[in-house]
Parts: structure tokens; C-alpha cells; sequence
């Protein structure tokens, strides 16, 4: 099997041309591929593969094995490949997963790919969309939440995934590893969700740490960015156009009247290579 | 550069043809190369040299980018990447490294490379050999170590570096992770030390989970594995020939009349791999 390794914002992929490689047996050896130390090392494989109705279509292996539905930081490192490898030829592309059609476009600058913008589909505040407990067509904002002897505010949000948005003063000291897990599991996300714990750096300037539902810690989480910018906008502490900084680096989010959330972010190519699954 | 990525018990290395490669460069950029999320990913780098005096040079790169004189892991990829290329062209070879010359053996298995056979010098238990304080001409077997509230019973070992081997009744609920640090630390090893902690299974078997010097909590560690055999041999609980099962597999021991260890494991090749070191 031929492959790119790539990451965005140290969220890092294994990218296979699907056109070419036997998705069968990638699926069957996933957790093997991905495997850090006996094996390419990844927190996914991404597939690209031909689609009916878009240019592409991604699919998504976990590094356990399972299938995840979109992965913004994913996303932008597809969009980078098969732009770059000329499986498309335009910068704006339509992308088939099993999230519903994603629209990455390549940002050039200087000759040079510089980042992928990618139109992150519209949000909502409604309980009933993250899903959140309670009155189902409520927004969820400015709401409260119990965890061992602390009450936390919270706004939940919906990026096609659940987040649970929390202001913090310093969130480089606050015990994520501690409120995250509770958070995740807690009988108001019914569903379960994404945590983000947020610090306001300044007008436009968010500071992010997040835990992830299914995934725990990690350096960066493209829905979660936009979460959080969506709670910090309606809360009337940042404008619609905002950088979030996450522990793997900077996305800029941009929100627009009608609910249509963009995320602005790199996507790196590390390295080529190639693996004998037979022998893996 | 051009690289193969290997694995001897799950101890990883990315290993690089230093006669057609930039080594400066290399080790400039190691700890990138070495990143596991925005880099290949690896446990150090092995880079395979001209000898004036051996077959080969083998220079280790720490993941950190700092230089390593020995690894008994690596020097199996070592040799199995030697010989499967062809840098050389017989069973045996000889190695400089910063440690000595250390000569590794193929061992061929129904016309595979089944594992590899390394001659790795010979032990001492001197304390001034390994080093442990107190009198320089004394073997360091059975002495006390007191951590925290503990004392245990440690025999110390040197193969070319220091081991402290400890045995306990349950290696596997062992809290390596508390009293590795500590004992690394203590001032009875002026040049700190790795610790083995060690589980008799059988006659010539042993469990083994180690804390490396400098490195932590380890899948294996090849040094470690002999240390621990000889401590026990020398305390007559197993015989010379005794396998040492550690988190990432085996490693079968020879302990020689004469003091020399041999090891003997698995070296696994992963996958080959091109990146551009430029745009690193």
C-alpha cells in the first residue's frame, strides 16, 4: 500500500488513494496500520475514493479500527492531497462522507497551497439538535452543570456533533483531564459529547483545550474551534471572525448570519511511503 | 531522505542508508523526524555509516536528538537492515558504535531472517563497573535500596551501562512508574540508573518491566533483559539460557563461563518511506 502521511495541527492521517489500493484490506489491518510502534503510526487513515455525486468521496478509519462520520482537521488534509495530486482540478471541491457533502477550498498563497478553508455546514444551539436534555426546542446557552463540588455555565452546541462549550479564566492550568470525562458522560448529553474549555485571549482571540468524546485529550479538534467560536459570538464576547488557538496551533473560524460556520486551517504533508500489508 | 521503518519488541526505529544520505542534516532535524504526529515518528533514528575498522558504523539518534552510545534493540534492525540490503554479505558482522564493537548475528529460519543473535560483551557486578558507591572491588549483589517508606533488595549489573534489578512477586501490579524514577535518582548510582523489575515464571524464564535511564516506562529494553538474566543466574535461580518476556515480546539470553551475554529477538521491517527533509 502507497501512502502520504499528512496532519493538521498534529492531528495526523495516513492518506491512501482509494482509486488504487484495496480498501478491504486497509480496513481489516486499520488498527494494525495505525499502530505507533509496529506499525505507519496514525489517529487515522483517510481514503479517498471515487463518489456518484461529488468530485470525491473521504472515508474516515479510526485508529481502533471503527468508521468517524468527518474530522475537520481530516478534511483539510483530503482536500490538500487531491488537489495536490491532481485527483481534482479546482480549488473548491465537493466531498461525499457520511457526514453529508463537505466543501474544502484550497487557499493559495504565493504560488504555494497555504491552507484549506472548509464550510463546516450551519450550527445550532437547540437542545433537540445537540441533543441536549430538557425542552427540545430551547437553546442551550448560559445553562448549568454539575460535576463533583463544581457548578460550571455551559452552552451546548451542534456542529453535526454535540459540544459542550465552558468559559474558563486560565484554561493552560484548568484539570481538563479531570471535568472532561464527567462532562462526556454527563445525563445531559444523552449522546454523549465533545468538551471544550475556553479562555478569551481577546477580541477576536480564543484559547481552547478539548476533550473529545471517544478520544479524550487531543491537540485539536476543528468542530470544537468552531463550537467554541459559535458560544463566544453569541455570547457577545468576540465578533464573527475569530482565531481559536489550540494546543497543535491556530484555526480561524468565521460565522456568518444565516448560522454557516468556515474553518480556516493548515494541512501539512510529512512524508510518502509505502507498506506490505501481507507481512503487517 | 529515504528511510525503512523498523521495530525490534516494539522499541522503533527509523533507519537511514548513511552512505547515500545528508547526516548532518539528520541530525539537525531528529527531533522533527522523530515527532510521532508531525514527523514519521519514532523511538530514535539509526543511521548505518562507513567503519574504518568494522563492517559498519551504527550512530544512534535519540528521539530527543541527543546521541545514544548502544541499543540492543536497534542494533538488530541494525543488522537485519544490513543484511537484507546488502551492506554486507555475510552472517556475522561487525559493528563500531560508540559503545565498542558489537557483532551481531542473522539467524535464518526456513530461508527467512527469523531473528538476530547479538554477542553483547561481557557483565560485571563490580561496583565500580556498573556504578554503585561504596567499595569499588565489591559485586553489588543483594544490597538494600531504600525508596519512600520501601527497602528493596537490588543486585546491580553493568552492561556497558548501569541496571539495578529488583525482583518482585507481581511485575505486572507493580508500580513501576512510582519507584523507577526514584531509584534512577538515588544517590547510591552516581551515574543514575535503569531499573528492572523482575517476576520469576520458570525454571529459565523471567518477566520483565523495565525503567530505562533517561527514557521511562519502556516496551523493552535489550540491556535490561541480559542484566536481569544475569542477576538471576548469579543468585541460582535460573540457568545460563533463560527468556526474558517483556511488554513488546521475548528475548532469549546466553550467559557464557566466561561472563560474555548473548541476545537473541526479533528485528521487523515496517515500511520504507521518503521525506523531504527541506520543508520539514
Amino acid at each position: 500500500m502507497k501512502f502520504t502521511k499528512m496532519h493538521g495541527l498534529g492531528n495526523d492521517f495516513i492518506v491512501v488513494n482509494g482509486f488504487k489500493e484495496d480498501v478491504r484490506i486497509i480496513f481489516e489491518k486499520a488498527e494494525k496500520i495505525c499502530d505507533r510502534h509496529a506499525g505507519v503510526g496514525a489517529d487515522g487513515i483517510l481514503l479517498v475514493l471515487p463518489s456518484d455525486k461529488c468530485d470525491l468521496k473521504m472515508r474516515i478509519i479510526n485508529s481502533d479500527g471503527s468508521e468517524a462520520d468527518m474530522c475537520g482537521n481530516g478534511i483539510r488534509c483530503f482536500a490538500r492531497y487531491a488537489f495536490s495530486r491532481g485527483l481534482v482540478n479546482r480549488m473548491s471541491i465537493t466531498v461525499e462522507t457520511p457526514a453529508g457533502v463537505i466543501k474544502p477550498e484550497i487557499i493559495i498563497k504565493d504560488d504555494l497551497i497555504e491552507s484549506v478553508r472548509v464550510d463546516m455546514g450551519c450550527y445550532s444551539l437547540r437542545k433537540k439538535d445537540i441533543p441536549v436534555t430538557g425542552n427540545p426546542d430551547e437553546e442551550a446557552v448560559d445553562l448549568e452543570i454539575s460535576v463533583d463540588d463544581r457548578v460550571f455555565k455551559f452552552t451546548g452546541v451542534s456542529m453535526g456533533n454535540p459540544h459542550c462549550v465552558i468559559f474558563v479564566d486560565d484554561v493552560e492550568g484548568f484539570p481538563v483531564e479531570r471535568f472532561g470525562p464527567a462532562i462526556e458522560r454527563h445525563p445531559l448529553f444523552p449522546k454523549r459529547t465533545n468538551v471544550e474549555f475556553v479562555e478569551v485571549k481577546g477580541q477576536n482571540r480564543l484559547k481552547m483545550r478539548v476533550w473529545e468524546r471517544g478520544a479524550g485529550l487531543t491537540m485539536a479538534c476543528g468542530t470544537g474551534a468552531c463550537a467554541s467560536a459559535v458560544a463566544a459570538y453569541k455570547k457577545g464576547i468576540v465578533g464573527p471572525k475569530v482565531t481559536v488557538s489550540l494546543p497543535g496551533g491556530d484555526l480561524f473560524i468565521e460565522i456568518e448570519d444565516n448560522g454557516r460556520v468556515y474553518m480556516t486551517g493548515p494541512a501539512v504533508e510529512v512524508y510518502s511511503g509505502y507498506i506490505d500489508l501481507n507481512t503487517l
